[in-house]
């Protein structure tokens, strides 16, 4: 089979390459090929990979050539991010909605021509979620709360959800929807995402950089690990229509941890000298867009599929530690080293 | 000031323009113009006012100029409806996401290039909920209920919903989102829409002519007069920002009817030989569409803005005979006369 990965070079995209790599099949299919679309050239490490086809450039350039190929599943993943949507409106419109319209229609169209329809799994997030006037935010999120986001991100997620509903109910794609809690620890550089410290107050630490922290130690927020949002995806891809349920996004697994609980099992794993780098100093914008999610969620249809959040965040920074050393090379663009 | 009003010709935004004409004011402002947009001319009667000035094309179209042009109020009414949206999903997209985010962004280019931003009354509908095998549908839809949109039509409408809040946060337009309950009776001919019927079952058999009803007589469903929903699009229109609450789509009243109900109406107010007109003979794929629509549906923040829903069925048909009877040309398009 052959399979494309929308930001497929990005962190998330190449890890869940690596991942579908080692397995070698997905939902009982021999993966010939992963197509990795990205518009930055992918690891080094997946491209030695002879099942490897990188692609690079934007989303929208490479939804046209899509019309006259087989692809089998998709994992869109392709996504401006919400700190780079805020400030840069058209930007967030075309990475995001026109993009994945031209993605979807790509797909319509080879089922217009007589083909099977493709598997698509939609990364959306937790940011569809968050309080309106109107609206008030419920202290936990679940798959069955009203998403009023606040940011232009988290509409455009929600907006490809529904997109991604109607072709599926048309039979366009067989589509599922995924709400990804905040990923961390993620490696490298911060990103875009205003929820890049939820990865920096651990990252920089760990590598004796120090970290600043732009909201206080009570904000509270669902995480989960790299690996297990990458299962969580695969997964969801594999799961039966039925175990999926119905055609509206669901919510991955949470970790629900405070800024002040994340810290504590940080000084737990690596003691507190490395702890003591990370400095508070408040940045109006991005607390302004971290008070407007959620501070839990619940993922109860996740939990019909047997997938869990992790135990501890303890283990969270395990699992990256480990990761780490596993793969040194992933804390070479970490600035101040 | 200048209103353009989309869908200016047809039954609701010609109806919209005459109650605006007749209270030569909006928001405390004298009306100088009214623009019609649509892809049809404006009854004649509107185009006798020198404040209307008719423009023949698609929205579409009509966007491009109106970048260049000063607008200080909209209302979005243009729109493809249900069954021409399932019948033509391309059409659907055109007419519903992209003639919406043309209209938007030249408002925004506007308040890019320094000028006010335009209030913007959006006509979303109940049709945005559904059932979805994850979510069941609530017994009576509110303002807060989920919506999982079953229909092209419905992820469309509610795809709107979401940018015009978002274009709102940002101040490219001071929108609002009001869901319209099914209007009825319509005059003219049955449309494209499949609630075509709620209307046709009235209004045929007043006019002498047989209706067929393709549901059975337990089918309810959240209606509206005529006029309610047009004092409905502009109270929401003048209500201040704090009034309207939030940026989320809110419900305008509904009366809960079945169509036993309203039949029992036309009886009580036409006579049985009236009523006997109406015939029944289900069809599956009208059917199928309207099973997945809310049976009742309530409207708390409307009524925070003291719009009410009418006290009766009967009270509707007698508008629609009294309507009928000031302007007889608006039976003339019906079919068999």
């Amino acid at each position: 089979m052959k399979i494309l990965i929308t930001g497929g070079a990005g962190f998330l995209g190449a890890r869940l390459a690596r991942t579908l790599l080692q397995r070698g099949t997905l939902g009982g299919r021999t993966i010939e090929r992963i197509v990795l679309a990205d518009q930055a050239q992918a690891p080094a490490d997946l491209l030695k990979d002879e099942r490897i086809e990188a692609r690079v450039g934007p989303l929208l350039a490479h939804c046209e050539g899509l019309r006259e190929e087989a692809i089998d599943g998709v994992f869109h993943l392709a996504s401006a991010v919400s700190g780079e949507c805020e400030a840069d409106f058209d930007l967030g419109l075309r990475s995001n909605l026109d993009s994945t319209r031209a993605l979807l229609d790509a797909l319509r169209d080879r089922v217009n021509g007589g083909e099977a329809a493709a598997r698509l799994v939609f990364s959306s997030s937790v940011a569809v979620f968050g309080p309106d006037a109107a609206v008030p935010m419920p202290a936990v999120v679940t798959d069955t709360t009203l998403p009023t986001p606040q940011t232009s991100y988290g509409i455009h997620k929600h907006i490809c959800e529904h997109l991604v509903a109607d072709y599926s109910r048309k039979g366009y794609i067989d589509g599922r929807s995924a709400r990804l809690m905040t990923v961390t620890v993620r490696p490298g550089r911060p990103n875009g995402a205003a929820s890049s410290f939820f990865s920096g107050i651990i990252r920089e630490p760990l590598a004796g950089v120090e970290s600043i922290c732009p909201v206080g130690l009570d904000v509270a927020h669902p995480v989960s690990s790299p690996q297990r949002t990458v299962e969580g995806l695969i997964a969801i891809y594999e799961a039966s229509r039925e175990a999926y349920g119905g055609r509206t996004a669901m919510n991955l697994p949470a970790l629900n941890v405070s800024v002040a609980q994340m810290l504590a099992a940080l000084e737990e794993v690596a003691g507190p000298a490395v702890r003591a780098r990370v400095r508070f100093e408040r940045d109006e914008r991005i607390a302004a867009i971290v008070a407007n999610w959620p501070s839990a969620a619940r993922a109860d249809r996740a939990a019909k599929l047997g997938l869990l959040p992790e135990a501890s965040f303890a283990d969270i920074i395990r699992q990256y530690i480990a990761d780490s050393a596993a793969n040194p090379a992933a804390l070479a663009g970490l600035p101040g080293r």
